[in-house]
């Protein structure tokens, strides 16, 4: 039964998906604009195949828009402002539809002056960083975009959750599809792989995590009590500590342990930050000539020898994006769990939830 | 012996190390101004312990320069420019003159409108990315300031080197001594540490390196065949691959391995790209405001509970400004080999290197 239903929605569903998506926000008294920004977003997640950001979020945006920690209609307005960057205070509103503004903001600036930053305040969990940075490669710019995130990772020599798992992108525009899209958490891991372990049993290598008194742990239970680990020992939580940096301290939203979490804190708004760099790649070269330069460089890297047991050599985003062409083709793939919990959605909102060859 | 000639120049010749530095390269035609950035940096370097890329690089500039593949009195010249940013062509110049400049004209594009963005191309080796980073510090701006650099590192699944060890820095200022400044490398390690293991027969971890059947080995002498490995992965892989990006394809420098050996090959200038980005914090906020919560930040790292076996949680930069003070205060250690190129060099360019006491 299980088989049949996500044989079901893998054919067909995507704009289903969508529709139910952004009809739930509005149904919460979200504009059908900024609707629309969330649910195509927690969709392309889906497409991508990274379903850790796809429409599994849902419930929880649903539920701190119930609670008003998460603003429906947000006031989002510039703080302050040069011809390069600007402060954006998200006013507690959707991730998305502040991230979303953000980034165009960004691009708007970069077109004038050829670099656009723009800091962000009073925003809430915003998915995947990569949508944000496409948003840049669609205009033939590159965008750098961060976030800090709720304390779930130890900052190097320590055996608590400090800094959050802090993701970063990079979008780089390329003459053939597909762009080059580095879209990462400063995590050596994502903390949903060791619940998953936990969930199933099995033990996680060494160096995922530390248990509660600072030991590598295989044994993802402690590890969920402990705290995960920055990738790269102390260059990558030097990266994860400087986006915080940028996205906490500098944009004048939370930071640290400070960054209210977004399923165990309903007492106040997570206040996340963002920080987001644009450029504009005609200002610094012809668009033409950075292209053909790419495409040297992908096609020299991926020319180059192999390592053993390796048999593609693949750029950032590669994987992702041959995701997507399938998933466009062939429909998403839902877990069980994600269509019982939307179908739960859809109860409560008096939405229905349809899965093809349902009455 | 050698004991003695090192506890004789740590004592003292801080400023007599720079002077030599400085007139060694006046001697080749570098004007005085120039040269004088050179062995600041230099010397910096080997205050900061980083002697990788201290005054044991002297020898190198100045055989460069000899064959007429760096240009000691380049025309740094601004190709493109907007309010926010700028193409520099560095001329072939020595590389720290060339960033001085870079990271000055980034400064002062930040300074009037809140950021500044500076590419670099035709410029060589350029030193510690750190020392530029904080310049941005001491204005009380945040620097990042890429490099590319000669092929050494494979990327992610391939077997042989393609990228640089690509480094990157990241200066914040801070209300206290010391700034924070992030100064890494892309790769695991130095391609040093490993050239000191086969000199000294010792095997190397394994992850470090690949042998050029694109296996890891903990063999330094079939590593140093094959190619050192980015850190953290694909992640870091990616990180590196950006960083030559912006440096090489951005900035319109070369880039892979089409960037010039600084050691191996005497066929071409280098042609090694930068990329400069600073912010000037007071456009973002009040800059007392920012300084007062990275404090905070800073006490709330410092004071988490330590993982086993650490002592202290030390932020980025904390190490190297503990010994930079340590230094400036006993004078540098210099290894009998450093002396013995540094002889060398002033044997040649008819300069004396004294060490204190020698006649």
């Amino acid at each position: 039964m299980k088989d049949a239903q996500l044989r079901t929605i893998s054919k067909v569903n995507i704009e289903v998906l969508k529709d139910f998506c952004s009809n739930a926000l509005v149904k919460l008294g979200v504009p059908k604009e900024s609707a629309d920004i969330v649910s195509d977003h927690l969709v392309w997640a889906d497409l991508m195949g990274i379903s850790s950001h796809g429409v599994t979020r849902l419930g929880i945006y649903v539920k701190r828009i119930q609670a008003g920690l998460t603003n429906a209609r947000p006031n989002i307005h510039i703080i302050r402002e040069t011809p390069s960057m600007a402060i954006l205070d998200g006013d507690n509103g959707l991730g998305q539809v502040v991230g979303v503004k953000a980034v165009e903001l960004a691009i708007e600036k970069a077109s004038k002056v050829g670099v656009g930053v723009v800091g962000v305040r009073h925003t809430t969990h915003f998915g995947c960083a990569g949508y944000y940075a496409l948003k840049a490669i669609e205009k033939d710019m590159i965008g750098v975009v961060m976030s800090n995130a709720p304390s779930t990772m130890a900052p190097w020599g320590a055996r608590v959750p400090y800094l959050g798992t802090n993701p970063i992108a990079f979008g780089v525009p390329t003459k053939e599809f597909p762009p080059i899209l580095l879209d990462m958490a400063t995590s050596i891991v994502a903390r949903g792989k060791i619940i998953l372990a936990a969930k199933e049993g099995k033990t996680i290598p060494e160096g995922w995590a530390v248990d509660p008194e600072g030991e590598f742990t295989t044994d993802p239970e402690s590890a969920l009590k402990g705290a995960v680990l920055p990738f790269g020992g102390p260059k990558g939580s030097g990266i994860a500590l400087m986006i915080d940096i940028f996205s906490g301290i500098l944009s004048g939203a939370e930071f640290g342990s400070h960054i209210g979490s977004l399923y165990d804190d309903f007492s106040k708004p997570q206040n996340v930050g963002n920080f987001i760099i644009v450029f504009n790649i005609e200002s610094f070269c012809p668009v033409n000539e950075f292209k053909e330069r790419i495409e040297l460089m992908r096609r020299e890297i991926k020319g180059l020898p192999k390592a053993k047991g390796v048999d593609e050599i693949l750029l950032p985003g590669e994987l992702e994006f041959r995701r997507y062409i399938e998933n466009k083709k062939n429909g998403i793939q839902l877990s069980p769990e994600v269509i019982k919990e939307l179908k739960e959605i859809g109860e409560e909102l008096s939405l229905t939830f349809h899965l093809e060859g349902e009455s």
